[in-house]
């Protein structure tokens, strides 16, 4: 059995399935990847929740200190923007495949989003690549990808209502945006905006088109942070933000005019993998936590461990085997995308993202049952953890958009099948005759 | 059918269950409430929530005006108090059943525990009764009950660590609890704190005592509000206390010393009953806002309104079914408190605790998904009553403690049931032989 | 509490519910039954297996002799034929509620359908009573109902393909139906026909008419048996038919030409509520069951009862929250039947009919895991329960139907709540104008 | 992607996991095993069916003619006795391993348990062999093995009362066994009878001996088949059976006295794939069965295929991720055979126990009804699947007993993760003081 450190974080026969698929490099970033977040990234938890302000305005204007040492010595390891699979962005990527970056976004558990270095580093022209990509690959700056929109439903990207024209050498922008995570940040220093610049185009995928939009440009407001539940996740947050006659040169348009749908179709099926895996982790690390509590001798109750009451131990069982088939259901949709690109990967993705934060939820809900009052407190990550992954099931699509779309898959099927049964059925026939049976049509 | 204006709130045929058990008495107080609550009580949500200031400071001494607003006029209607049955409290009590105020707590949808008025309308000495429970009564001063402690699992009351010890003409206090829901209000004037007064004594239940304790008394600290999915519920909050050496005199112990036991059992059976209504109201409440957003005109997606997508319309039938059953459930174990008093309907009490707070919650998430993003948000209260509904899966006991209990009465059938088995077996052999059969045993 | 015999079949909070709705004649027509289940029916269950031969031909040419001997006790008794209620029937019924027989067909557990029954005594005409109802309701004939069609589906009554014309003063009928319950037992005397008279009519509901079949008929086939999870239901059966050129005079036509749509929505919405009823008397005798099974201490394993493992207690538990509820839901739906007829009861029938038959089947399923194999063989009723149970499924329309219109009567309720949370925003912004605050639109 | 044939039977993703640990051998032989399938077996089907006849004494002793034809092809085609590895039985075996024969499980669908062949060729003396396994293999003779006992909790094995015993140079066998599997074909040559030899040795896995019984030795009495549901799974069965008296050489001893424990123990965790690759076979064609019912246009109700009501394409997206990942699970617990044996596979094996039954029957009910009645007759296979499926909740182990497992080897992971919370606490109370944070505990 294998003794990779993996198998710490994970599970030995998920590791078995995928270890020959491991280059020496990914196995070996892997392992500092566990080092770092052992020694380094879990034990700072509490203390950048510390250092971040309770006062509602100066929790925007902070930059965590603990938060920049991480980061620091993560580029030192050579652990920073391991998203980038060389695969796909040869000048800024990291050798790693899909399948060996999914593994790793488990033991991430959690992490920002990356939208829109993804979008820069695949669309960017070299101009945007060296003045916007490379400080937000340095750490130096943050960035917002906006696109949802207030009063529509924006899952159907034809819905965007915010208008992108232009006017001699200008780019116009008004628009009202909300859920535009990072924005709130102080270090924010560009926008990618997405909006309509040809609404009357016949084919409604050539509509859409996205600018960047530096964070302090004029008519640019920042209205509030949306919260969720009751977290505002300062100092990034999640914000409303209004476009109102917002002018950029006609340079900060990323690949061309109507290229918006196009852009944001690219990046998003290894992006939701990435939040798959890292949902894996959150579970895990639930399911970790409730172990502990249950069989803590201090939390006795009618003289019994927690663990001798009820269903806990069945509820650890099924948590366990939860996590188990959520795992191999997004490794292999990782290595699907390694064969056949996003495209010929669908299926797999589209199955892992309705699945998986539906899975996730119900372990972390487990735990937090298990820890009472406390676990939907501020003394356990529990409940933020329960906040953040419920979004997951409608962000980058609804369950019920993906749900819908593996079942249609599905009734695709249909002619091979009744083919197959037809062949079946002429032999099946053949057979009847030759025992002089008699056939029940 | 009935056009009582209950049935704008509830459905036609569970009033049609209940009706002829209702005294006109309760169903004018009915028909006032389900006015109150459209005129003037829905209305004010959002207010009070714009008169709660932002600061983590100022929100916890804040009173806020729209809600003594409501509380005047709630007086003034009759509709005060409700809660305190005329049975259990002779001398405060409104005369309404159990059944009758079920269906109002549901109309209500929400609100405060009383915890502290039960206990002192009920087991109070004239002179506490004068003193405390009077301004509560008026609605002049708030009162927190001081119970579940950090650091042990106290839903097993014998756990209690706070001690309570008389020296000489006084008692003595020390201990921390948390989860104390009331006491960050600016006008909370009382704690009723339990703590173990006897803790060798061989009867288990006879070691704790409850004392009341005035909120300014020298040694009380009121730590730090906890927060429920990042809510403070401000600005009652739920809080985490200190008793250091708190001293108070000997006429504050409620009952008599070794009592505690037996009145926290005493009030916990209608209270169950009253979060079940409350939380069938939530759940019908959040089953509305679903409706209306998916029939929005201006939410479609893909050419199609939102109920034309996926399950909703299924989800949207489940939601009803389950609301209608949960709410015959509770209505018939109020009904049974009403002939049995709380003893005699412990298992139908049992029941509602564990089916209908994890049904609410249910109905509830499936319309935070029809909402997406918005749903999770300050902007709706669906997250909210979410938060506050996942603590009812342990307050006054974790599910799984109720779904014990259930299950052990239902074992406790077994004699019976062997006995009828025999008696059917034996007339079956009879007529085995009667016909001549052969009886394969 | 009550004493009345009912509570020791079902629950003493349901019966507190309903008790003040019986009348007179119903609690002791209840009583008498309870009894005649106790000391007749449930001994000679066994007996009536052991007295149907294996051998393939004989079991459908049999008259079970205890079947005959129970009848007559019933008849003597004044339990026959309890389903008709006299409301419907004036002419044959029993004076019983529909809240009333609905505690009774709980108690009764299951039974058959007597479709044909219900049919002839509400539209027969008087001379079809005197010919085929007497007999039938004497239990001297037997009947069947054919409605439905082998090859199409005929959940959709209007893709019926029986033809039914007219020549002369005959009807001649034309079709291929199977799943007729009844059809195979020696004593069955009539089929009613479901099929197309005018199938152009351009209103799809006037297209279908009935007819009076006499079983010997020339040109009608009972083909074989259709099997339900491997059982025949002999001597009763549900069979395969063709109707080839049948022929029946002109006077055996029901109610009238094109009345088939009218005549089968007559009978549908009580005939539900019983087979409801029917349910959870199955789902009651499974748990009682179960509870003597893992009760049993010549069953323990690994020195514990089989309740002391795993989750069999919460199973238990879970099982009993389920039948009071869904008896609550099927009592309400029977009392809203009396107030408002089928048609003012569509939603609450609607609700039962898609909830009871998965509970029950539930319930069942968890009984047959604590019997282990057993639990599946003909040594215990269980797996012919769930195999009946789950015809429910789909008998008078499948789940989706039924789970799809109740959504559906949902979302109408959209216009109004539209409007009232529109009148509760006018007064919203009216107090946040009184308060001087901000509105966040 | 790959284009081997497997992929027509299963998913290119889960091959795409797998193909690279297939061997040149086991790949060609998955070739073969398909195309056997879908040119012989299948046709085969309802033929065999039919060959079977109705009458309750004949069905017993028959040899279904197309069943011998399919056997000597699959003999002739390198594709008899796939089952047993040559890695565990080096002079019968095949060389696959149980990756591999996974992979082949699935494709075959369903088929004999095969216990007495693995425990002779593993277990048996080379008389043993010579005598009984060889024409076993052959296909000449068939077994069974008697394991569960009547009136007693045999999932226990220490419960077993049936008593071996010997006599001079013979060994006594009584005892009272049922759902003993094959004991009704006609060609059954020998039962393999678990009993107690020594019931009072103080090591209760000691206690147990297993002996070679030719089925026709006097004493013993073939009393009844079982039935599954209502079928009888005629000319095998599974039948009732008492030993009295029986009387057997020494020589007939397996293995040696009191090895009867670890003789079973040892064929366990290999079958337990098997039967678990074999569910998802049946699950994956009770899809397939569905999707083209739902898009036969024949079908249409309401004016639409049946896929466009109500969730069904929900359900059959759900169906497809389950089998998916369910599979996943299988594999990998496969593989983890291969790597570390059936003992270090514990944990994958107990997994896949418990979660795929459930699975498979859930697939196979919604299938069930989407063809509504049909769906439970003798017309299709999903109900018999179904009935067959049932039985493995609780065949080797009711899923209880593995979730019990499951959950307790996680509690054992406790000490661990407490170690490491310590560490990492530890570490982060050096980062507060690093950062002058005040820690709150």
């Amino acid at each position: 059995m294998s003794t990779h450190p993996v198998v710490e974080f994970t599970s030995p026969s998920s590791w078995a399935m995928v270890e020959d698929k491991f280059s020496p490099f990914g196995k070996e970033t892997l392992a500092k990847l566990v080092n770092f977040m052992k020694e380094d990234v879990l034990p700072a938890v509490r203390v950048a929740h510390a250092q971040l302000p309770d006062d509602p305005v100066l929790r925007w204007k902070t930059v965590i200190p603990v938060v920049g040492e991480l980061k620091a010595k993560a580029k030192s390891l050579g652990l920073w923007n391991l998203f980038l699979s060389k695969a796909h962005y040869p000048n800024h990527g990291v050798p790693l495949t899909n399948l060996e970056y999914a593994v790793m976004a488990e033991v991430l558990g959690r992490g920002g989003q990356m939208a829109s270095e993804s979008v820069l580093a695949r669309y960017g022209s070299p101009e945007q690549q060296e003045k916007w990509l490379l400080p937000l690959l340095n750490g130096q700056t943050r960035s917002a990808f906006a696109m949802t929109e207030r009063f529509v439903s924006s899952s159907d990207a034809t819905n965007i209502r915010t208008s992108i024209r232009q006017e001699g050498d200008e780019i116009v922008i008004n628009g009202h945006k909300w859920w535009i995570s990072g924005a709130g940040d102080p270090r924010c220093a560009l926008h990618l905006v997405l909006g309509k610049s040809d609404p009357n185009n016949s084919d409604r995928y050539r509509q859409q088109s996205i600018v960047i939009v530096p964070a302090n440009t004029p008519g640019v407001t920042v209205v509030r942070p949306m919260k969720v539940f009751g977290y505002d996740d300062a100092p990034e947050g999640h914000n409303e933000i209004i476009y109102d006659n917002v002018r950029v040169p006609l340079s900060n348009l990323v690949l061309g005019w109507g290229k918006g749908f196009e852009i944001i179709q690219g990046r998003l099926g290894p992006g939701r993998i990435h939040h798959c895996m890292r949902s894996i982790g959150a579970a895990q690390m639930a399911l970790d936590l409730m172990i502990q509590r249950v069989t803590d001798p201090s939390r006795k109750t009618f003289g019994k461990y927690l663990y001798q009451h009820g269903t806990v131990v069945a509820d650890i069982a099924k948590s366990r085997a939860e996590i188990e088939s959520a795992r191999l259901l997004v490794l292999s949709a990782a290595l699907q995308i390694d064969k056949a690109r996003a495209k010929g990967a669908m299926k797999e993705i589209g199955i892992a993202k309705f699945v998986v934060p539906s899975m996730a939820l119900q372990v972390v809900d487990r735990a937090m049952q298990a820890f009472g009052a406390e676990g939907l407190s501020q003394d356990q990550v529990l409940a933020s953890t329960y906040a953040q992954l419920r979004t997951l099931r409608f962000a980058d699509g609804p369950d019920a958009v993906h749900i819908q779309q593996i079942g249609q898959r599905e009734l695709k099927r249909a002619p091979a099948l009744v083919k197959q049964t037809a062949d079946i059925k002429k032999k099946e026939k053949i057979l009847f005759e030759k025992y002089g049976l008699k056939q029940h049509l």
